[in-house]
Parts: structure tokens; sequence; C-alpha cells
């Protein structure tokens, strides 16, 4: 009987859905496409939604509102390009903080002819209660506003819950509030079920994931621009990143589980670093009124400048003595006019000498020493 | 002196940028953001960079015109929508038998108010020299078309060089040729440098390597309609998946420069199947012109049916047995209509009958011999 023969060997037929790979060791998520049949695809499917399933349980959402994406980057055009498609014209905006991927594709709405506008922002490049009833007035076809939880450049941290009231309040047809939670989740508490955000982004590899796998969080069913070949529910195409899925539940039960310790430890280590750094009189902190005690900063991010060393300059200063700092955030390295810190008010001197220090889950008490030792160095010589 | 107690020991402060992430046992890829500056920034750059040289040399075009994707879907669809944002209004044209990935996205063109049109396909749902001239005939104002080079449900292999050279003799504003290459590239030989096709999609897990990672392949500089964080040269936005390109860069060197071979071995061990297949009364081949023998087919893709048996029915019993095959792509398991089989003329009832078996490269002579007795045993109960 052939059956009993093979019971112990599958023999794979279905190579043009998805080819075997050599799988990373210790790993045995099967190779299958999420979408065939057999036992293979049927397993890798089993994978996916658990891995749905607990991104799910962990933010306390409904596991039909999370979509698995490429990354932050796409979860944000989704939605945004979901305008595209609706019969509304009503206006989208958009803080003047927003990550690149939400300005540029802004910029591709306004190209496409679809009414868009602009929110300002504060001193710290956050959306105020005051800064979005503004917007309104200017803009009372509102149908839809994107606003970023955690900056990524300064550690702003905007109140949601605040925004929330105010566009609960707002008159006339009802606004979509999509939220970047790219540096949010995992690193600041976020309550997601209580909070009034009808979608989010999320990004694997800010919080030790791998690359190439995000989460696009949508409370109502989603009408797609481009749907693809009908996967994740029909909003976002391509075959499934299992692997990447199953990293990324394995990295939101670790980090957004332990997100309050996370937050006190990491807040303990910045308090240390920026009163220390308050103290050298060439270190000027972007917004001026940072302070470690503020309840208004991630406790993850800090930006600053030296006085007369371009941030360049310092960065590479800095490298050389094996510390990694950042110049503006990575995703706009390539545009050295710095959008946000611009739409800060910051002058243009400070922009050009502004650094970015961002921590994380296995920094240490002794690296703060280290980067402190090794900053009052670079002062010495720069 | 700071610099040599720390020469050992990178102290990372860019969290922000992207998170050092538990790393596979045996790869030593650096975590950094490629768009960093920093030594982790520029040599995760270095990688990316390298991949992309790599690819490069093994399609023999130059690296510029390789941009990194989440893998085919997202590489068809950047083209497509490239469309949107052009001054000229010209048809976007399409065979009727592509990926899902292009027919969605043929769907949002359409909805955009870009005019578009079908390519119709041969019985084997290939585009042909005639279908395509008449095509232009009925579309005078085509100005890009989308033709896949292997058939995903078929195997069919579409004659690009042919088809190129209907392209060139067309009157008229230049048509720009894309061609996805998902089943083609290291299965079948491609000649990429002297075929005439201006961009082309691949994508790493159909030829053994990890989800989420592909390439877009554009001969000339691109307009895309979303540039994302300005990587990839502006063309795809998002955090660069560096392990993943450099993982596609290993899984091209390793098939596309072994594709002779690998073709000769899957056409000897197709053959076998066919010839065998053939002599049971109750095969229909789909096409019914589909033979061994033939140049017109990939030897790794085939198409067929068991006279009154669902081809779900039918995957089941194989799968019972150990045998993973398909029912339709992987990609339209959601549409039980087959589109694809419609535009091939298929009758409905064959359509419902029909399975996809799909070889790759370790699939041996004693695989295709167990799956001709499955089929056998099979076939005696149902």
């Amino acid at each position: 009987m052939i059956k009993n023969s093979l019971k112990e060997k599958r023999i794979y037929f279905d190579w043009a859905a998805s080819a075997p790979w050599a799988l990373p060791p210790g790993t045995d998520i099967p190779f299958g496409n999420p979408s065939s049949l057999h036992t293979e695809g049927r397993e890798a499917k089993r994978i996916l939604e658990d891995a749905r399933l607990r991104c799910a349980d962990v933010l306390e959402v409904p596991p039909e509102t999370l979509y698995f994406t490429s990354g932050g980057t796409e979860s944000n055009s989704i939605m945004l390009f979901s305008n595209l498609l609706k019969k509304s014209q009503g206006r989208v905006l958009s803080s003047m903080a927003e990550h690149a991927s939400i300005r540029e594709g802004m910029d591709t709405l306004e190209k496409m002819g679809r009414p868009t506008g602009k929110i300002t922002v504060d001193s710290a490049g956050r959306v105020t209660p005051l800064t979005l009833e503004k917007a309104f007035d200017k803009f009372p076809d509102t149908r839809f506003v994107s606003i970023m939880s955690v900056n990524n450049e300064t550690g702003a941290i905007t109140d949601i819950e605040e925004l929330g009231e105010v566009i609960q309040k707002k008159n006339g047809a009802p606004v979509h509030l999509h939220c970047d939670l790219v540096q949010a989740v995992g690193k600041i508490p976020i309550d997601l079920k209580n909070l009034e955000i009808d979608s989010a982004s999320i990004s694997a590899h800010k919080i030790c994931g791998p690359r190439g796998i995000g989460l696009l969080y949508c409370r109502k069913p989603l009408e797609v621009f481009y749907s693809g070949g009908g996967q994740e529910n029909g909003r976002r195409g391509g075959t499934e990143n299992t692997h990447g899925a199953a990293a990324l539940a394995d990295n939101l039960e670790k980090y957004v589980t332990s997100v309050s310790d996370n937050y006190k430890f990491a807040k303990t280590r910045w308090n240390k670093l920026i009163t220390a750094l308050s103290k050298m009189e060439r270190c000027i902190f972007i917004p001026k009124e940072r302070s470690g005690s503020s309840q208004l900063f991630s406790p993850f991010i800090l930006q600053l400048a030296f006085k007369d060393i371009p941030g360049e300059v310092m960065a590479r200063a800095l490298d050389d003595l094996g510390f990694a700092v950042s110049t503006g955030s990575a995703c706009s390295s390539s545009s050295p006019e710095r959008p946000v810190l611009v739409a800060m008010g910051i002058e243009e001197k400070l922009r050009i000498e502004g650094i970015r220090i961002s921590q994380g889950y296995t920094t240490t008490d002794e690296d703060i020493d280290l980067l402190l030792n090794a900053i009052t160095e670079v002062l010495k010589f720069l």
C-alpha cells in the first residue's frame, strides 16, 4: 500500500507556488505557500494565522484587524493610498513631522489630484489639540489624518488620546485617524484598544525583529488601492512572509508584554544621560525644552547638537571611538534638509549640528557612561 | 585613551534606525540600517550593494538597473503604477494570462481612469506575435505592455524575442515591455541583456530563497508612483532587507549559473512523467497539445486533469498519500474561476478538474516514479 510506504516521506510537487529553502537552524517553520491547500500549505497557513493571533493577543485587538506587510513604510502607504479609491473626495491631512514614508505618500496623493493639507507641529514636532483644531478650521473637508505617535527624530510623544477627542468633536463627516506607531510599540505603553485610532503601522526591525515584515492595523474593513494576489484577506498581495510573521509575533510578545519595565529602565538611563549632557555647555537639546523627567518624550530617542560642530562631524568622531549615533533619521539621510526639524522651527545652523542618539533593550548604564566619556573626549578636540 | 579601550567593543546608539536582531546562526550580516552613516550602517550598505552587484553579474545587467523589493508582486505593481504619473496617457496592456498581481493592478489602473486593454492568448496561455499585433491594431495608443515569460499555470513559455520584434516594428510612440520572470529565472535560460525587455520581476522564494525579497529590473531610470523613504535610489521605500538581498544574490548565483543543467535534468524527468501520464486514458493535458519534448513549455510546470475527478479531490487524494500538488496557482486559490484557464478557452468542467504539478532542483527520478504510482493508485478508487 503506497499510503503507508510514503507516510514518513512527503514529496513536494508544488515548486511553482514556493520552493523549499534552507531554513535557519533551529526553525521548524514549513516552507509551504499559505495559499496552497496541501499539507505543506496548510501548515504554513497555520503558522501565519497563529502569528496573527499572537500579535492580536499582545496588541489586544481582533486578529482580523491585522494585516502582515513588508514593514512600516508599506503599512503607511497602504493606508494613505486607500484614499485614492474612495468615492468621497475628502481631504487627507498629515502632520508636518511625519516619517518620510508618509511625506512622500502625501506628495503622490497630491500629484493624483487628491486634496491634501498639513497639520503644523509644536517646537518638539508634536501635533497638539490646538494645531489639529486649526487644521480642521482651515480644512473642514478633512476625512483622513495621519499623525505619528513617537516622533522618530526627537522622541516627542503625541497625546493621541487628546487628539482623538478633538476628532470626535469635529462636526461633519467622520475623520479616519492613522497613526505611525513604529517608534512607539514595545517602547512606550500604547493602549490600542482604547485609543480612537482607526489604523496604525508597526515594524518588526525596530523591535529586534527581522527586516521586511511589519503590520498594518485597521479597525474597520479596508478598501485597498491595490490588492495583489488576494493574500491577507485581499488587502496585501504577495506570497506571505510566514517566517517574518512568526518572528514579529515573537518580538511583540517579548517586548510589548515587558514594555512598562523597558520604558522604566530606559527612562532611568536617559535621565542620567540628559542630566550629564545638560551640564556640558556646548550641548543644545532639540527642542530646547527637552528634559529627562518629561513624560512628553520617549526615553529611547534624543535629538541634540553640540555648538559649532556639524552633526556629521560629531557622528563620525563618535563612530571612530566605537559609538554608532545618527544624523537625522536613517530614512531621510538622503534628504539633508531635515524637514521634521524645519517644521519644528529649528534654525538652519542647529539643523546641521543635530545628531540623534537612540537606545534600546540591551543598552546598559555602562554604555551611557562610556558615551558620555567619549563625547567629553571629542569635545576637547572639536 | 578612550579610543583604544573601545576598539574591540562597538556600542550601538542608533536603535531608532534599526535594532539589533538575533541573527540566524552562521550568518554574519550586520544589523545596521544601510541608510545610516556609522560603521554598522556602512557595513550593511556594503552587503546590500555587494548583493546588488552579484545579482547584476549573474543577470548580466548593470547594477543600477536592479532594485530590491519585497517580491514579485511588488515588483509588478511598482512597474504598473509607474504609469499613473506619466504625462502621456498612453494605454497599458496586459496579457489575459498574467499572474494575479498584474491582473489586480490592471483593475486598479482602470479604476484610476487609465486606458487599459487585454492581449488575448493562445490555447496554452501564451501571447504570440499574432495576438500582440492584433492588440496593437485594436489599441494603437499602447505605451506599456505586461507579458509574463513562463506561465505559472501551464508552464507555457512565451517567445519574448519574437514579441520584442513586433514591438520594435510598431509605429508611433515607443512601447515599454514589462516581463514577469518569476517562473523563468533559474528555471529556463533567459538572456536578459539581449532581450528587448524594459523591465522585469524576479522573486527569491521561487528559487529556494526566503520570503519577502525580490528584484525589479528596469533598464531605464524609473519614475515611481510612490518612493517611500528614498531607499533603493528613490524607487522603493522602506528599510532595506539586507539579509534577504544577500540570500537572493546567493540563490541567483547558484541557480542561474546552473540553469542549463537544471533545465536539462528537469526536462528529462518531465518527459518521463508526461510520457507515462499520456498512457493513462483518463489523463487530459492542459493545453491538450502539451508534450514532453516541446520547447514551448517549461519543464518545471505541468497542468493536467483526470477525467471526472475534480482537481481538489485529486489534489487531496495525492496529499493523503504524501504528495503536494496544487489546484491552480497558489496566488489565485481564492479565485475559483481560474481566469488564466478561461483566457485559454478551457471549458468549465476541465477547469474544475485541473491540477498543477511543479518540480524543482531537488526533485528526483524516484519522486516521479512514486508520483506516477500514487496517481495510478488514486485512479483505481476515484
